[in-house]
């Protein structure tokens, strides 16, 4: 029986997750719910593929991801499912499926795109304001069970995708990316990968602040001072130890960061 | 095994709450166990009733629902559990279950109402303080490994109920309803239903604004506006596009809204 | 197929809990995976102690409690797992299961403390920053899969351990004790076991304040009333009905508080 993981922006004040989780246990009562996070930021689609790519190289291949930051319920836009080599994914089509379908694309393993237009894996009644209880949880429910992929819909080619942030490196060796994401202990992620960084030591200018070259751990550095390491998600991050790097900068997502190769050794 | 679902204002950052899962998978290791908030504000009996109405129609009937909002715990006020065609109930006997009974009783399904005065059930030894740990955690947990309901305890018929708001119809065709819950969007719910606003156009009053019509959705407003729609409970709600209407107004639970008809095509 | 507790400081905004628990999944795709609290203060190991203590006694003693506050994740602090009577602990050598430890010495249960030194059981590629997702996640799931305990790494026997508070009784009666941990309702809780203040009258003086006798319940007291009480856990705590104790007395962790017996009826 698949996992199923609920991503959404519904806090856990209400009883919206509480309802997806009832409608799966009620079509699919072996299925093996997973919280991701229900704090993304409400209608923050981007904070959402922020921590889809946390998650999914770590889940079983056959894992139903379900996500549901829906700025757009009822609208025009469309419930849709995609099915990938490294999973299902659940939700709207408003772009938070953006780095799977890049990823899966990339990869050669973007199966196949589907449009959720087969009402006999809905419930019954489907209100205009809460598809995440009404399309998402049972069809996600629904393939837990057994029902064919192909069953669930009608295949499409143009699903809505975002414009992702992309560091760049100039000609003079300079590289300059931005904060993609600000984490709970205050760490700023960048889009910075570590391939670009390696065997060279660099400096980093973020908010008017310069840091010194690369540490490998949080702990490399003095309490509550400034660091630059590479994150769990492989990328550049700016932290502070013990510390908020988010506070101490004053800096949230957006913020340039600019690397600047500063080999020393070389100009002695 | 059946489905036992956690509702308490315990929040998550202390032990109460893995203690109560600990003592269910201790007693019936297979249950399966499904948060659905732990955030009600502290002795907040009402949001309690609120979250409970959102997701009791979406859980299969044979599910567990414990329920831990209890300012009174190691008073007089009784353990009880509740048996309905809906599911069984486990808690304080404090009003928590009031819109449960009443929508029990209504539809001629409210079985039983015991109190839990069997320590069979009941860990060794019983806090005054954590009857959640030590009487509902366990009796939920028998109940989910085959304890008879009757033997959890003795039958009563009068539990306590708390009034629940009442929307009114007045002669002259308005309605006076009153928000019952804000949730984590900021969006106002109220207890005025579905039914009583089809088939004619109306405008909602509340908190000196007016709001014009019913919309479907919430991207049929423009970001930031005021819009009313029914909400994902079937009830009269307020709520700001991409925004918290509960910020925008100053608003909170209690607050009164009225709903007048205005058919201008039929003035014209 | 056991089950595997979460104790984290890692918030629940991210996607650091949710990789943990794909990896586990993709390695025991039958565990039952507990979320305890994610919302340990950043690097606050005590209080970690504190939420374990409120929770192993209640697990199945084959539990596997994985606790992931770590500020010195990647640098010396050896990865550690500790089998004893009440579970598997699986977590940084940092002082974290303090308690675990010497509650398990003391009742001669204390089995074995391994090194995870073992890369057999890790992810392919450890990160420098999340030891969680990439060697206790993994460690916990394999061993929760059936790899046997000694595989997993080398015996030692110096774990890091922190000083815990020690309550004190004086010569002429006094008890001297301090706040180990501000609960979600503003419970201020006490390093004072309920042994120490059985049979007799005790005067509490805490923040200048003056809280006369021990309550049954919280009910006891008067909305809004300051009283002590006997907490879940077995030890003092002080309380306001209905309200915060630490709000009312602008109180945090590490407040002292003293009890003087006061047996009037002895005196008079």
């Amino acid at each position: 029986m698949s996992v199923i993981t609920l991503t959404t922006d519904f806090g856990q004040s209400d009883s919206y997750v509480g309802a997806m989780k009832g409608v799966i246990l009620g079509i699919a009562p072996q299925a093996c719910i997973v919280d991701i996070s229900h704090q993304a930021p409400p209608q923050d689609v981007r904070r959402a593929i922020a921590i889809l790519q946390g998650i999914v190289p770590y889940y079983p291949p056959d894992t139903i991801h379900v996500v549901v930051v829906d700025p757009g319920v009822g609208s025009q836009r469309r419930p849709i499912a995609i099915r990938t080599a490294q999973g299902v994914f659940v939700g709207p089509d408003n772009g938070v499926f953006t780095r799977v379908i890049a990823d899966a694309a990339a990869s050669g393993s973007l199966f196949a795109i589907l449009h959720l237009d087969n009402p006999t894996y809905w419930l019954p009644a489907v209100s205009w304001t809460f598809h995440g209880r009404d399309i998402f949880a049972p069809v996600a429910a629904h393939l837990a069970a057994g029902a064919p992929f192909a069953s669930l819909g009608t295949p499409i080619d143009d699903p809505v995708t975002l414009p992702l942030s992309q560091p760049q490196r100039l000609l003079d060796g300079r590289i300059r990316g931005q904060i993609v994401a600000v984490d709970h202990f205050g760490n700023l992620i960048s889009d910075v990968p570590a391939e670009w960084l390696a065997s060279r030591h660099w400096r980093f200018h973020i908010a008017g602040q310069l840091v010194d070259g690369l540490c490998q751990t949080y702990a490399a550095a003095a309490p509550g001072q400034l660091l630059a390491l590479i994150g769990s998600g492989g990328q550049l991050e700016i932290a502070v130890r013990n510390g908020s790097a988010a506070q101490q900068l004053g800096v949230q997502a957006d913020e340039p960061i600019e690397a600047i190769v500063h080999d020393t050794e070389r100009n002695s």
